[in-house]
This record gives structure tokens, C-alpha cells and sequence, in this order.
């Protein structure tokens, strides 16, 4: 059961952006399991992958053909992750990107593959080829929320966001959508978002927009633990709006994409497998972000924690034993203050004198939990957005295969 | 379910230490929650604490007056960690030791005061306190097992074991319990472990080996990640036997104090909240220890790897994941291997192409799994121990406090 996340009331479409879906059959009966993104020529293409050393077959030909030619296909699969799969899972990524390229005739460069679902399985390669005419045949601009569907896999809602915004008196659109929902920990990219805008943007610019983006976004969120083999984020800007961003409206292009980002990265952790709260775990007065984050992480990792406010426990101790066992430098806990929303638990190291337990259960009944850290010893803040850990999360994770 | 343990059939008293234990009243109704440990005058006594910069009172305190004086007395409480309990707590853990030092006859500083149970709670003083004086009449040698049972929380068995070995021609013995069960990621030591050995080992010997040997012992297990604030281990040698352990002897007490602390670690994990499987990950092949260590621990550490084993599943493509998110330096995935037991996973980075899922199954049925991982480039090994993930654990800890 998401937190307080519902099914996007509609997603719009991006000029130069075609999508379509099919049951493949790859592992799901009764639901799309395929997409195809088309993007138009001349489109400018952003892309980061996780940096799991095992990636998978998909990301090692995507990161590849990326770097070769102008993009024209994002080609993705649910149910199968094509990943520990050696060699012989390459050939299978790269012979579909071949299928397509000549049903779509393009280069076989120009196609990235995308996989999400079990390890260690291979791909079935014909099942994928033999959807594919259909996939072409039926693109059209109008089909994002199914998309949104088809490459979900324990996700329980899609996940996708529009927004616009006006970059010189002209309306730019970006449209995005991502699936999780467990093996999160991202590293440089979520499980698998795709983000699309009509505004023009040129590829570098696009690129360090996007990797500064997730850095703040994707890269601050964690349900396990787990950085998958299959993290990837494609941003593609088609230009359709006629609309060019340059150095001068980058700034209002960054925040639009943020928010979208945003978005997308806390849909996934509200859809965490077996959540039933969302948990932002904010750390300031750090001596750099990277300290708050490493702080904010740890709290957000700790499975006691996690357990904890599964049950609206308020017990803040499991908080303080996490923040006290981070790895940073010379912690002076006599400098540390917590917070559990507004109430305040720890000050300067103590445990407040004014709290009581009915207030602590007062914040831990609610859906949405704030824990603040102070550490007293910088200005540096960093989030990390979480869930709890539920029985259901072991259900989910103990039977994903029966 | 504690898995392949079994309540100690005896534990062999070690001259020169008497212990007690009482109810207190602390937490526990119908059960002993308090024992107080005597070791005799000339005893050497080493220790290891905890580094969680938000220690608990008692470890503060007992860090210092083991630099002051010779200890003579350990007085230990379960149900109240007295962590997170700031100035008050710390005057609470030497008040407590005043108190005993009076009734006992020795200076305050003489005493080491530990506590397991409910962080951030103040200790009731006074219940501890009036339980002294019938602790101190009720000292004995024959007491280890009911002390073993004493310092319990969520642990479902006592754990404890007596070794002896021949030195120079005359027999030493060595008897040790512990307590786990969650909050178990020892960084230097345990929650709460006391051995007690009659040999006559100088302070600075003993220190040593007990440092070495926890670090190939209870450094090498864990059970959910969570470093406590109250990890303390103590090794008391009395002397008493009236063998000197000097230079030469050093290598045999030092095997003898391994084998003691390398049972107790992993009673710890069998016994770990809610574990079904016990769980040696092994790591070969490595660049140095700290690396082959790193990569075991994030596998033990993986809740899906951990999931998936209380299932049964030999998802194997979670292990891998794991291995490739470890952070270790430029990880050649062509040189890895993966077994299970003694079943071929993965051979040079691809899936072993003898390797059927029936193999995987009959290792993952078994609850004492192996997972071996050789990373290919270099001869340094490390293991971590560690458990399954399973619906109890949430379950405990979940309602822990309730």
C-alpha cells in the first residue's frame, strides 16, 4: 500500500516523443511488459547508470551505444533483468537492439535496451523480437501512463509527473516516469525512469543538468540498501517546442526538472516494497553535504530503525544508536540535537528533558515522519528519503520468485 | 529458533571468579536481570568496547576506571541500556558503582558497570542499588550458567563454553558467555560478552591477544548492521592456576581464547532475532583482509540476499548485485566466481553453465549455508557469519518496546 501516492491524473504527451506497449509474455500474463520510446530525430539524449559492477547486459550495450550515435529508441522490458548474465546476455541485448533497428530502420547504435525484473535469468530473446513490429506500428504520443504500467514490476501504483513551466513568455513541458520498488540505493540512477522534455536543450548541457539533478534526487533515496545491477535514467529533450534553453534559462530548466525528479524518487520510495510510511531523514549543520548525507544514510538504512516506526514505535533510542555508529570523523555527540518532526528528543547530546512519550507517538502515528539531526559542527544539509520495513517487505522479498 | 544451538551442557568454573545474580526488577519479571562477576586480587583484566560515538553511560564509565585501578568487580544489569540517557545516566552508572564499592569494600573505580536492553531510558537506580547486598552474599564459583541466563534479552538460549588446554605440561581453563540477539554489528566488540580464564596472563598480553582474537571473532559477525552503544566484552585471568601464559605459551592461549570467542560469536548469530539459517559468507582471493571483508559484509549485510535465503531461494542474481555494489576499488567482474556451498554460481564474472537450479535449492535448504566468493586478484581471505531475514525479525523488533 503506497503512502499517500495515487495514479498520475494524467501525464501529457511531448511533441517528438512516441510511445507504445505490449504483453510480451516475457514473464507477466494479463499486462504490458514491453515499451517502446521513440524520440525524433535530432533529439538530444542524457543518460546515468548505475555504478553496480555487476551492471547489467542492458547497461553495458546502452552506455555504449550512447557514446556512438544520435539516440532514437529507448527499448525496455519487465520481469527479467538480463543481468548475471555473462555473455551470452549481451549477445541477447544486442541482438534485440539489432531486431529493432531494422523494423525501425535505424543503426543498431541508435536503440538502448533497458531490462528490469529477476537476475540472473536469460532473456528471451524471440519473445522480445517478435513483439517488436507491433511496438513500431502502434507508437503514438498519447501513451505515457501506459508505459508508466508496463514497466512496473513490484511496484503497486505507476509512477509519472508532467509539469511546465514558461522559459521566455513560451510554455515548455517535461514529462517523466520511473518504476522501483525494492533492490533501491541508487548510485548515480534510480531502477528505471525516463523523462522527457520539448524544449531544446543542448546534450552537455543536458547531461550535467541531469547529473546534478540526481545527485539531489534519485541519489537521496533508499528502500534496502540494495544499488541494483539495472539503474538507469534517460532525459530526452526533442526541442519540438521550438523552445531553446541556454545558459540564461537554465536555471528555471534545472528547478523544473528537480521537481520532476523529485517527485519521481520519492514515488518510488512511498511505493517501497511492503511500506507503510515514508520517512524523510533530514541532516544539518554538517561540515559538508557529503557528511550529512553519509549520516542521513545511515539513519535511513538501520533496520531497527526501520522496524521501529513500522510499528510507531517512537523508540529514539535506535536513532541516536545509528547516528552514534555513521561513519564520520570525530562525531562530538555533546553538539548533536534530534528532532522527531517538531518534537525535539536529544539536545546537545542529552535527551530533552520536556519530552514525553506521548509526543514522540504523536509523530510516529503519522504517515509521513520528519527525523532532524543537528550536528552542530557546519551549514552542509542533506536529505535521504526512506521507508519503513514491514513484514511485507519480507513477504515480497522471500516469495518474488515462488 | 536459534539454529544449531543448544543450551551449554556445562559450563567449568574458573578459579578466582565468584558470580551472582539476582532479579532486580529492572525489566524482567520471574527471571534474574542482574549479575555481578568478583574476580580475585591480581587478576588482569582486558576489555573492548564499542566505538558508537553515542555510547552507552556504563561503557563510558567502565573505559575509565579501567584505566585507573585493577577491576575487581563487573556488575551488570539486562533490560535497561542506560544509552541515550546523557548526564543523568552517566551519574546513574556511578552511582551504582559507589554503591557496590561500599557494600563490596573496594574503591568505586574497582568496579565495571555494563547494561543491555531499551536504549534511552533512565536506569532505576534504586532497584539496583538494594539488590547489591544479597549479590555480594550470594557469590559463588558454580554460577556461569545462571549469569548466562541473566544477561539475556531478546536471545532465546544461554550462551556459554568452557575450553581447556595444556600449558607447559599443566591444564588452564577458559569459560566465556555472551548475549545478542539484535542491534548486532560489533565494531571491536559484542554486546556483552565476559570469559574468565585461571591462567596468569600480564594485563598488556592480555589486552593484545583479546584484540587480535575479537577481530577475527565478533568483529566478524552481524546480524542486522546496527552497531550497539553497549558493546563490551571483558576477559578476566585470574591466575589463579598458577600457569604463567608468557611469550612462548602466548600462541597456544591465543588459539584456545579464539576457539572461546569464535563459538560465542557465532551462538550470537544462531540465536540472531528471528534467524532460521546460519550464514558464513566467505571471501577469497582479495587484495588485502579489510577488502575481502568489505565484500562479505555487504553481502551479509544485503536484506535481499537475506530474504531471499529465508526463503530457500537460491536467487542467487542477489548475491552477485551485492558483490557488485561493494565498495572496493576497480572491481574486475571477469575474475570473479560465486559458490553456494559447493555449487558453482557464477565462473569468471558468468553464470556457470553446469550450475541447475535443483543444486542451488538443496544448499539453500540446509540452514547452515556457505557462500564463497573469490574475487581472482590477490590471497587475503575474510568471513563474515551472519543470519537470515526473516518475518520474526520485523516482528521483535517491531514490538520490542510493547
Amino acid at each position: 500500500m503506497a503512502v499517500h501516492l495515487s495514479v498520475p491524473e494524467f501525464l501529457l504527451p511531448i511533441k517528438g516523443i512516441r510511445l507504445a506497449t505490449i504483453n510480451a509474455g516475457i514473464r507477466y500474463k494479463n499486462r504490458d511488459d514491453m515499451v517502446l520510446i521513440e524520440a525524433a530525430e535530432g533529439s538530444s539524449v542524457a543518460a546515468v547508470f548505475t555504478r553496480n559492477a555487476f551492471c547489467a547486459a542492458p547497461v553495458t550495450v546502452a552506455r555504449a551505444h550512447l557514446a556512438q550515435a544520435p539516440i532514437r529508441y529507448l527499448m525496455i522490458n519487465a520481469g527479467n533483468a538480463n543481468a548475471g548474465t555473462g555473455s551470452e546476455g549481451l549477445a541477447a541485448a544486442t541482438t534485440t537492439c539489432e531486431a529493432l533497428a531494422q523494423v525501425a530502420g535505424v543503426n543498431t547504435n541508435q536503440v538502448l535496451p533497458f531490462s528490469t525484473g529477476v537476475i540472473g535469468v536469460q532473456l528471451p530473446v524471440a519473445k522480445v523480437t517478435s513483439a517488436l513490429p507491433e511496438l513500431v506500428a502502434s507508437l503514438t504520443e498519447d501513451n505515457w501512463m501506459k508505459a508508466a504500467r508496463a514497466i512496473m514490476t513490484t511496484d503497486t501504483l505507476p509512477k509519472g509527473i508532467s509539469k511546465q513551466v514558461s522559459i521566455g513568455g513560451q510554455t515548455i513541458t517535461i514529462t517523466g516516469i520511473a518504476k522501483g520498488a525494492g533492490m533501491i540505493h541508487p548510485n548515480m540512477a534510480t531502477m528505471l525512469s525516463y523523462i522527457a522534455t520539448d524544449a531544446q536543450v543542448e546534450a552537455s548541457f543536458l547531461q550535467q543538468t541531469l547529473s546534478s539533478v540526481v545527485d539531489d534526487t534519485f541519489n537521496c533515496i533508499t528502500i534496502d540498501g540494495d544499488t541494483s545491477t539495472n539503474d538507469a535514467l534517460v532525459l530526452i529533450a526533442t526541442g519540438a517546442s521550438g523552445v531553446a534553453v541556454g545558459e540564461n534559462e537554465l536555471a528555471t530548466f534545472h528547478a523544473a526538472l528537480k521537481e520532476v525528479c523529485l517527485f519521481l524518487a520519492q514515488a518510488i520510495v512511498r511505493d517501497g516494497e511492503g511500506a507503510t510510511k515514508f520517512i524523510d531523514v533530514q541532516v544539518e549543520q554538517a561540515r559538508s553535504r557529503e557528511e550529512a548525507h553519509t549520516v542521513a544514510n545511515t539513519v535511513a538504512l538501520s533496520p531497527l530503525v526501520k522496524t521501529a516506526l513500522f510499528a510507531s514505535d517512537p523508540n529514539w533510542g535506535r536513532i541516536l544508536a545509528a547516528v552514534g555508529r555513521s561513519p564520520i570523523d570525530s562525531l562530538d555527540v555533546s553538539r548533536i540535537s534530534i528532532y522527531l518532526g517538531d518534537t525535539l528528543l536529544v539536545k546537545g547530546g542529552q535527551p530533552s528533558p520536556d519530552y514525553t512519550e506521548a509526543q514522540g507517538q504523536a509523530e510516529t502515528k503519522k504517515d509521513e515522519i520528519k527525523i532532524r539531526i543537528s550536528l552542530g559542527r557546519g551549514d552542509a544539509v542533506a536529505n535521504v528519503w526512506t521507508c519503513d520495513f514491514s513484514f511485507d517487505y519480507v513477504k515480497i522479498n522471500a516469495e518474488y520468485r515462488s
